[in-house]
């Protein structure tokens, strides 16, 4: 059984009911996730030993977020306990013309408080296959920035593959420091970077014509020169009709060629987020396993795809239904 | 901040729940709503000091529809009690080729059992801009129709804005009347009418070719003639391809110039109910402030739009969010 | 008043809340459903007195089945009671590329020890205008397999009339005996037959080029010419672009001439389960009154297709409300 | 298998959420009962045939009336459709010091449009065992009380067994009769009446010192020497400590013998409403045994009790589940 | 109609439902409350005219706030918005020997960063008859001490009665004042003190006997020395047997006399939570209406012991209904 | 970290919504429990590291079994997949005199098909402090008595303490073996036995005086002489006043002296089903970490207590919460 470690924070989800405003709903679902605990979910659900590292305060709130990463298959063993609370976010869903939105409330969250000797990474990376991070961490505080770095350095010495979601959120970084200053030691020490042309040149202000695919080539291109780490870029493109229909695909640059997926119709969404957590993971599964690019990003993009069509953050499909897609079955017919 | 009021039915809404039938409820979804309440409550959560003008039963449903008016906004204070019962209506949506049913259980409601004397109008109507009817109030009973009439005269005085949504409805009226003689002295104190050319042909017998926005213009061009009080004459196009998908747009005639909004795909409704209300309060609300016909018509046709994907009677959004539909952003991004 | 009989499994059906997957559920809608007892719940909604026969076990879960039956409308008076257990299904309601799953829990369900003499079909078919059954029937057990026939007998002595939908199911069938040897007797008391050109195929091995209505039609002249019993055989045709978008159609071939439904364009499905079976009592609905083939498979396509906007394995429309989709009208328009 | 006939209005219930008070719902619970259907009901569910006589509004609402008393195993075939509305009440349910409470929305209901000759009672009773009535149907109109007498005037004919519950509320009534005027023939048609003393002597004047059972025997006594139909007078004895803690019994004066059933603490009520229907069930049910006064007793009331445990009108417990009580086994003790 | 204002942080409460764990919860019921605006919102379902100061920040949950404030019939047009976050509290309910446990979450509160200057208290308090405050004021920041002081000020020049609530709470008091020096000048300010007699031995030092009633009278006597402000001191007293079952008075002492309410027993408690509230409001509404110190009591206990059978924080019960309470009838029965 | 296996069958668990009855739901709670596994779940979750041993059928409902076993703190690294069907039971809450009642549908499941040779016993019990088996396993079948007696003689090889709850269950064991064959060598290799009088008495044919605790000590000292295996003997004793009202209290025999835990009165159950799976779970506990026969009961009847408030099978509270009942707080009294 192969190994993977995530490093992030965990936020207990609410959600009005259905399709309810914040403002109508007298209920809201519950659940506990986060862009690096989906993508440890997703994995641990399809086999991989799945460990999520972050840090939850020690009350009542913080212990049902274990039991419900417990509940997603991860191994919650290397979850520290403390700081002043759990982060939050409010989400009414959207539906046609009107978007889905997302209240944070995030600071001063239990992880945003740890630093660069909270965990030990000698430990929990000991034996690891993967690790992956997002744009997320770093942006928190001078801390997360911090544990993130001291992982990053270990999985340097160990060998071990680093996945790194740029996901840019130019709302957080509010403790001092530029994304630039901050991501450029982190970027430089991961192997597959998934990254829009947009938030790949927002961030290292490569000069190049916006546009379609040569766009994304000619600045992934430019971001692997400029780091030699880099293996691969990974993107999703995403056609925006309405809050309730999309169109979706994702491609994948290794520095000499473009693959592509196919394009996937998505006319009755059930729900948008954690569509990119799933689709990072459905990649990351296909180079763990060491299937070829293309396969990978077949296999990522159907597993963004699904997602679409689950409430909650996190994907509970199995390799073989999204395999199915892949193979071009999308007739939804009854499985009896 | 600006003054209206509103005069009209409120009663008790019972749903199925989600799309059930109403033989196969077990639960129904319980809300407080009437058409002129529903524009009050638009306005109120815009900023307007919305007063709602009804009769409820002096018992605990009374008493709950009184602080559910208030959750939206609406000032209450002229609201009586008394009368035999609270009418009801139940809901059952509709979904594809299945229609949404409602089934109405009005009278004997309190509330048609008001008279000319029953509210205090020269009070009520003290420094108000706006006054809103429709056509269901003076349908109910010659008490209501006399009541309407009453507020209308002080409406007159006052020189303050009246806008009637005709909404014609042949099985109301069963008190003996015609809608013509009825509502050609309420329309004659009208200065907004909100009126289909169907509607208007049919209390009025405008004689004119059935068709598009000409037979609109035709006929509003006669209404305007023979009442020299009204100054627009509004009206929504809806094309009806299944319980779950329309095509809706807005327009209106100022006398001289027809003035016409964007039409929109609406393929995934959440709810039809309410959204004639939301995009005459859309109308009303640029008018109220003064904008231009085009502008007003593009409001309201937005907020009729973002009334399509709400549970519920009322509308819920905000100037901004209605404004970003009417710049044209409908992509229903994600907001974070 | 006509009279039906039915015979069949009723299982307790399971679903995952709205379109959770079961893994997720926390909560399971419960109802009581099977192939045949919806057909004789849509007869008995409509004015047919329908007669359900089935085994249930003599404890709380039997006696629930029996009352949600009444609730149907179906005349219960023939149900047994005795055998292990209830049987079960499980489903999870699909989306988009993700299809409805069901998890079937049959054996050895109390209706499946049922034998030959278990029923009395001389009292129980006595005035009977139609008899019902599919082929899940036989699949079970040789027990239901001879209470079937034992009732075929019965039927064919007092010239009811009798329509089998074949319903094939491969991984049922699991007691030695093959489909065709059980079958065949079966189908030759049979004059009513609702099958696919493919399951016709499978079952009777016939040979003939697949493809559309005329291998439809080339199929069921075999299928006439070797069984006598037979006087018209019909189809559902489901073209399956996703599990939220499908077309559907039906035909029905009577030895001379094919009669096809308008074609529906179903975009927003509610749900899948129980639209064979609604367009089965539909277009049974017709040949008890005495309609013509073309009115009949009219009726039975707009009952399925009622059904596609429904919860649950029921279909609860009236006539009228169906005969208005026969008639051209899918505008899903409010009524008030 | 014994058959009953039962008159009354069904209404419509809504109940707030759990212990929410109307104010406080967002959703209500929906079934329909009444006071002779709940006891319809309950006989149904031991066997009897019981056939409920009604009318209900032609809408979608009268229809899941006919439909949910088939859930409850009453034979609807002699509903009528017809009149202006289904009658309706909401219900809060209390706890502790809080009284639970009802708000009825009756007139001008459905069923208070029938008149004398609205239901053909030679057929309806043909073959009756037991016809059962209460004191709402005569309060509501002219009409029923009619359409009542009708019915026991059959009843005397066809010597059928007639219990009633006087069931005196004085705020019906107000048709312009007294209770006095129009109940006296009904009664005086009647063999078993269910009444407390105090209902006795309001309706008929009698003068006795008010008091425990010997008022109880001492106004029964003078019921039945007026009266020389009545076989027995009923009542049950209720301790009101709170809503959730009650004391209760049950009693019989049979012109010669009072007979007492066992005091029951019900110390933690889940539903008060409906629990005097469950307890004349109960009695009846002895009756149309052939038990004993005692018997008799002991079983009502033990039905009675059992009914404070279930939520809704109606009592979903069998004969063996409700002997067990009598025979003194009120443990509770887990049943596997 | 009175006046009152009332000043305090408002919190979204987020509850798992039933008795239910936090770790068991899938859904949360929200409502937004706070022990001032309990208070307000009891007074203003009697017909006082309450106005609710608080702070939130300007964000959908803000919003969503303010409108359910509306609902509880509050006057929110002091309402500010600005600050970081909405403070938020999450209860699970207990039962028996489990406590009801509640995880507050509450800094960096909007609230909490208010200052003297955030509100214009002249122009708020003008015309006002009450102003309320309780102890969780002053112990959240500086500012929030600073703004209640400055209203209290105001309230002194302008002769509004004050009543504040101590409701001493330990873990608050985190910014580096003690409750001592903090809260002297805020009592000296106040005339109607709501307080235990261990709340005030806590915060004050006085050095006396603990106890019963005798305690409290002592200790209320040195308050009411070192306070000339103070006109009267209250408190509540519960025995605790029990999570459900407790017992409950309340009592006062003006300096000269105690005065005590009946003692209720509450053996299947609904809700703890905002009972000590509703206690204040009922006893405030007695002096706002100049009734006596025994009957002000006696309400004060009453609507207590109503809200314990109520869900939520706050006490939707009319005087009607808690009067008949202090009248002595705390049977339960329905009320039709 | 201590390391414990559990070995049984887990089911899923459908109960009826509240305390309705089976008739009477729409819908289900669904868990997934048993026995043994909820003794795991108790102990996980007070940081031991728990095994479950079991078989799921190898569909959707076994996967979800296991990710509930794991929310619940469980290592399921030992459960198999495979065999015909899930174990079922349904649930319908009592109240007063009305009782639980479990249906349950347990043949042939997935778990009633393994065999000595299903687990590798080794590896399972490799490292383990305990041991804990039921009554029931054996009781389903050969297979799993076999299996059961596998890995007894592991545990005895190895000197891992067995904990055995006799569970006796007279309606189970239909494969043809009696309890005393099949139990007496499952026994002799246990160590600690909880088993009321009875259950020893009915399965070992002991003959002596029923009665109280003398009983019991007799009894268990008859049980300790015929296995030298057997450390203590361990019963609850229960009161059982109603469905909602119990007295609760714990006791174990050593062999020498009789230990009692205090006795608790238990008047607003929750929930009954699991709370001797938990009383078991916490004198397990005590043993493991060493504690005093008398400590040990102490906290296992207080965790007994505990979850009769918690709904479910299982025991979500932790060791200090468990520890403040047995320090003789009950007060109930809130936590903040």
């Amino acid at each position: 059984m192969q190994k993977m470690v995530s490093l992030g924070e965990v936020m207990m989800r609410l959600t009005a009911t259905g399709v309810q405003r914040i403002v109508q709903a007298t209920k809201m679902d519950v659940l506990y996730a986060g862009a690096e605990a989906n993508v440890a979910a997703a994995l641990a659900s399809w086999g991989v030993h799945s460990f999520h590292v972050t840090r939850f305060p020690d009350n009542l709130i913080g212990k049902a977020a274990v039991a419900w990463l417990k509940y997603y298959g991860i191994d919650t063993r290397y979850v520290g306990f403390g700081g002043p609370r759990m982060g939050l976010f409010f989400v009414e869903q959207g539906a046609m013309a009107r978007p889905t939105t997302i209240v944070y409330d995030r600071l001063p969250s239990a992880f945003s408080t740890v630093d660069a000797n909270t965990f030990d990474w000698e430990k929990i990376l000991d034996g690891a296959d993967w690790f992956h991070w997002t744009g997320i961490t770093p942006a928190l505080s001078q801390g997360t920035a911090d544990a993130l770095n001291a992982a990053l350095e270990v999985c340097a010495r160990k060998q071990i593959n680093v996945s790194a979601d740029v996901n840019y959120r130019s709302n957080l970084w509010q403790y001092g420091k530029t994304p630039g200053e901050i991501i450029e030691p982190l970027i430089s020490k991961s192997n597959y970077i998934v990254s829009s042309e947009n938030d790949t040149r927002n961030i290292f202000q490569f000069g190049s014509a916006k546009g379609a695919d040569d766009a994304f080539v000619s600045i992934s291109e430019q971001l692997m020169k400029r780091f030699q780490s880099i293996k691969a870029v990974i993107s999703s493109d995403r056609e925006q009709l309405s809050a309730s229909h999309n169109r979706f695909s994702g491609k994948v640059w290794d520095g000499g060629q473009l693959y592509m997926s196919n394009r996937y119709n998505l006319d009755q969404i059930v729900e948008r987020i954690g569509t990119g957590d799933a689709f990072i993971a459905g990649y990351i599964y296909g180079e763990m396993n060491g299937w070829s690019k293309q396969d990978s990003i077949n296999f990522g993009t159907a597993a963004g795809v699904m997602k679409h069509t689950i409430e909650g953050d996190t994907l509970p499909c199995s390799v073989p239904e999204i395999q199915e897609l892949v193979k071009g079955n999308t007739s939804g017919r009854i499985k009896r």
